[in-house]
């Protein structure tokens, strides 16, 4: 396959871009690396990182920026060094775009590349000696091979894009903390990966779900993907009280600060785990220690998950036939569709689709 | 053996009784039933709990109260239901005096009777249709026998008295989060817990240990007992930073709520685990939820064990030789000892003991 391509993307130049006002042009890619593939890019997940990202809601983006770290497409040059990769190949690429690799780090080489204190992202980050990192917004991805994920031919690429991040957000934690026949699984928040909590929670046998949102709005949409109970936080003042220590397992894919953090954990049973993967940019509100003493439970927090797991997870939605509730934009329209995501519109997960 | 005793100890009245002013008298115990064992006590540990609530530093104290929850002495009077007791028997109860027992209780059909519902403190609390319950700080005990515990051969019983609640607070959460080879265990406060928990985590075979104190008075004393490391967090600006994520597991034993959590936090390497067992009365401080998220760690609380893992505990340190430090004290010193407790004089607990 020729080479000859170049890479154009939806390049953001400052934090007016969240409002429209990407602009499809060329841009320089990172370097070549003969650790490196190249994909021609087919579908790309939005998620609620690529609006932050936009506005530099978290003043880390690097300007002129292509977001987008859900991608899928079709491998087109593959570096020498990449063994799991050939040409023509569905691959796809996530949130994480590389990690240190050295046999000296704990987390690479215990398979923990995703807290690797050489993380670095898909977007809006640089890779020392080659370049900044550019998103799935775009034609073509250049990507460090390690990070490269193939794509399991059961799997349509519009509804494996959004596991790439969404999905393997909420699949890490569930599957890590036991999620399975016998577990009682509680997720927070019915959202891009919210639905993704409650699809993988079915996927992997829990013995009961609920969705835990402010209102009942989701709640027939949380039903159908696989919820048994439904709570509406916000409809009834003593959801907390009349659920009390009736969740083994719960992941918190909300972000707000104001989250009522001690109810939720009270819904925990003896030696439950209460998992944050939503991303609250303020501290997270206060608690008593007792509620988590009394039952032997915790609090912890999870980020995406490496590639290993990735592969995992995209296997078991393969066999167990997770299916996204997504809704196909064309990439043309992505201005539109960032847009429609900050408004909270999408229902549960946007993914750009290259018409060619 | 008669049973023609009766039940003496040091009665506090009200919350003057932490001043020293707690009387030696008689008492009415809980009524007998044939689940129960009667003591004659030997030992008897002092808590901190103890001085909390002779002051009724919880509002729950119920007056008269006899304090002291680490009790070893020899059964004088076994219950026909009770099997695994005979008189003679060198027995202990810790801080746990009755749980509900019944098989639909979750906890109690899991081995988990600390985290019952139905959990019945072993003073200052009240079992329906029996009365009140009164603790070590006397002559005898009448316990339900599911929550005596029967003492090895080889250990002191000054030294069991101690584990039965400051023990095993520190034992169980070590134990279950997987202290041992290859893990790096640190523990927060050098006191009556924190020292049991440098020497379990050492007689668990923890590959190193770090003491956490705010000075380094302890120094010497927490190398002695199994530290390798020692981090005075008063003494030097960049404790936290210099230690980030060196830590495995951290149990904590103090109870400000002042402590630096969100810094304790930082010193958790990926998929560490921090848990609580100190009781602040307050909430605990903030702290970011990306403290967690960015290294998968988890932040839980733990009280007690249930009786099997009390046994578990014996076994193990009568097996390691853990040595606890402590300073006897006899049993007619109790209003001394509660004062000096409350001064933070013990080095490391005090254990009454009857000179009869």
């Amino acid at each position: 396959m020729s080479e000859d391509y170049k890479f154009k993307g939806w390049v953001g130049r400052d934090k007016y871009a969240v409002k429209g006002n990407m602009e499809w042009k060329d841009y320089e890619p990172k370097i070549w690396t003969e650790s490196d593939v190249d994909i021609k890019i087919s579908h790309c997940g939005v998620c609620s990182t690529d609006v932050s990202f936009l506005r530099n809601g978290l003043g880390a983006t690097i300007y002129p920026c292509v977001v987008g770290h859900e991608i899928i497409g079709r491998a087109v040059r593959v570096g020498k060094e990449v063994k799991h990769v050939k040409i023509g190949d569905r691959v796809g690429v996530g949130a994480q775009f590389k990690s240190c690799l050295k046999p000296d780090c704990a987390e690479c080489s215990d398979g923990n590349e995703n807290f690797c204190k050489g993380f670095v992202t898909t977007y809006s980050d640089k890779i020392e000696g080659e370049g900044n990192t550019y998103g799935g917004f775009a034609d073509y991805s250049r990507a460090p091979g390690h990070f490269v994920i193939r794509i399991p031919d059961r799997l349509d690429s519009a509804d494996a894009a959004p596991m790439l991040c969404a999905g393997i957000t909420v699949y890490s934690p569930l599957k890590r903390n036991g999620c399975g026949p016998g577990k009682r699984v509680g997720i927070v928040g019915v959202g891009g990966l919210g639905h993704f909590g409650l699809l993988f929670a079915k996927a992997l046998g829990a013995s009961s779900i609920t969705a835990i949102s402010r209102t009942s709005t989701k709640k027939e949409d949380a039903l159908k993907m696989g919820a048994n109970h439904f709570i509406a936080t916000g409809e009834s003042k003593d959801w907390a009280a009349k659920n009390t220590g009736t969740l083994d397992l719960i992941v918190s894919t909300v972000s707000s600060p104001n989250m009522p953090l001690g109810d939720y954990l009270s819904l925990l049973a003896t030696y439950g785990t209460f998992i944050q993967v939503g991303s609250p940019e303020d501290i997270l509100p206060g608690f008593s220690a007792f509620t988590l003493m009394t039952k032997g439970a915790k609090l912890g927090g999870s980020v995406i998950g490496p590639p290993w797991e990735i592969e995992e997870m995209l296997k078991v939605a393969a066999e167990k036939g997770v299916k996204p509730w997504i809704q196909k934009r064309p990439m043309g329209d992505a201005n539109q569709a960032i847009v429609d995501m900050e408004a909270g519109d999408a229902r549960y997960r946007y993914v750009l689709v290259h018409e060619s």
